[in-house]
């Protein structure tokens, strides 16, 4: 990981609370302020379904705090806001299919933790700076590409729903309360500490343990446009918008490399990895009923204003991703 | 109040239940479905600060059920979910100031019980109609006027956000579940049976206790611009959207009379009174940090669609409304 002079001091010494810090993003985002000499915590509920594994951390064990804590639990976390100068606020549920299953855990995570989170720097740390990791999904269906930060926000799933709502609470207590926060809509993002179990994160988790499994994965659908996001870049993103960003300007996509499609990303795994095979098959009823269609972001903004850009590309992320799993495979299984 | 021959018929008896049936529009909903033969259940959990009074269904008394229950208890809703055929659903937590100073309780309500309600329909009656109370405060300040259906939405409280998020979930579930819902975005909404205690349902309620009980009322600002809709109008919109609705176009704005300044509506109350006085105050801070500037609806949409329009103007909505009042005032103080 290379960081850029301009942030390379901004987070010595500071005390940086990281929700969601055992997740994929999040512990990326950790070792990245550890190697940087920040004082680190973190928070996460270690749910199965969700993203947290303590492996994430192995590179920083007994460098950073740790607590084991749901930002659902309210009481718990005033102590811990009070100290901190920055909040990367990455604690979220990110699947899709359960939020249509289970919609109220979606929004008592993504909307109401939120809320509590928000209310307790009010009324105990006014002065914390918030980066907030928010999603593409709150766009839906795009209605013209690529999407940009002016698009209409019109979610297809409860998820987008409480994501939206989830980051207008930021906004808005940026706005009425004075509590700085950066919003960063972030589009697929891939590397190494992904969630790859199953497809609750990302589907290229999913097919990633699969092609390493020896097993061939399935895609749906497979003409879709996406584009991908290296966690490393996506890393950077959060660095910058602490370390950078004025009150102006406070939403950001996060985008990723040239997008394309599906079917043509799976071809470029198995190609990478030397061997492996999938299947192409129709969209499950209930997962087209959500699914977005095609989406790319137009990330213009963050690299103007914020200087952001992406330094690895889909086949350099797709190689780390492996590299990683091939040795890592067990602990995330 | 005069119903049109179009939905003259389509209420008679059938099981239709309003959520917040004791509230100012919700009673004058049900008062409208009792006397077209409907058999109507309310719930209400007559929680002191919001708009539900007994006395708002005085006059059909032992005609309708009444549940005092919260929507926020997911136990108690199946059971009266499962028999009915239409769901008016209009409870809700409707002042903008609470919303900040409590912003969960205004989570619990506007979106996660909405969810519950949902979740409930889903589960036990997939076949019920929805018609849902949504509100203009979702569109946060215009950016154009009048404000069509297509207008950008970005609330400026935790109240619009989490209506925001309610209206998400209704659209999400006809989409998606296909449990039909209407949306009907309504802006200032005055007649009889509004709260008049205070200014936590609409300003004008406060306005209208403070002059018929002889004391100054205060205008905050004055001259932001708005619309207002006579109840009876409002309730008419509620029942074509149940009896003429198809799948389409499934989001209204319900709009009101030709927009008029809060200071030239001080005016007229006190001309049509006869008597009384108000003092134009500067908007103390809080309220105007979240204050949406001027705002009108375009209802376009309603009009050619359904066929709504409105039949009571600005002064017979103050002359009906001051009428109730002046013998109705000791029950809502």
């Amino acid at each position: 990981m290379r960081f850029e002079s301009p942030h390379r001091d901004a987070f010595t010494d500071r005390r940086i609370l990281v929700t969601g810090g055992l997740g994929f993003i999040g512990s990326n985002l950790v070792l990245a302020l550890a190697k940087l000499g920040a004082d680190v915590t973190v928070v996460d509920s270690l749910i199965p379904e969700y993203g947290g594994n303590l492996r994430n951390l192995e590179g920083v064990r007994g460098k950073v705090r740790v607590y084991m804590t749901d930002v659902r639990d309210r009481a718990s976390l005033p102590p811990i806001i009070r100290r901190q100068d920055i909040l990367f606020n990455l604690a979220g549920q990110t699947s899709h299919m359960d939020s249509m299953t289970d919609p109220e855990t979606d929004l008592d995570i993504n909307a109401r933790a939120q809320l509590s989170l928000l209310e307790a720097c009010r009324l105990h740390n006014p002065e914390i700076r918030i980066v907030f990791a928010s999603t593409r999904q709150i766009y839906g269906r795009p209605i013209y590409l690529p999407v940009d930060e002016s698009h209409p926000l019109r979610p297809v799933d409860v998820n987008g729903i409480n994501k939206l709502a989830g980051e207008g609470y930021h906004l808005l207590y940026s706005e009425v309360h004075g509590i700085r926060s950066t919003v960063l809509r972030l589009t697929n993002t891939i590397g190494p500490r992904m969630r790859v179990r199953d497809a609750r994160q990302t589907f290229v988790g999913l097919w990633i343990r699969k092609l390493l499994s020896g097993e061939p994965f399935e895609v749906w659908g497979g003409t879709q446009m996406r584009d991908f996001t290296y966690v490393d870049d996506a890393v950077e993103a959060f660095l910058l918008a602490a370390a950078r960003c004025e009150a102006i300007d406070r939403i950001y996509n996060v985008g990723g490399t040239p997008p394309i499609t599906l079917l043509q990303l799976a071809e470029l795994l198995v190609e990478i990895n030397g061997e492996g095979s999938f299947v192409a098959k129709e969209f499950p009823d209930e997962r087209r009923k959500i699914d977005i269609g095609d989406f790319y972001a137009d990330d213009t903004l963050i690299r103007e204003t914020l200087g952001w850009t992406h330094h690895t590309g889909l086949e350099g992320a797709i190689e780390k991703t492996l590299d990683y799993y091939r040795h890592e495979l067990p602990f995330y299984v």
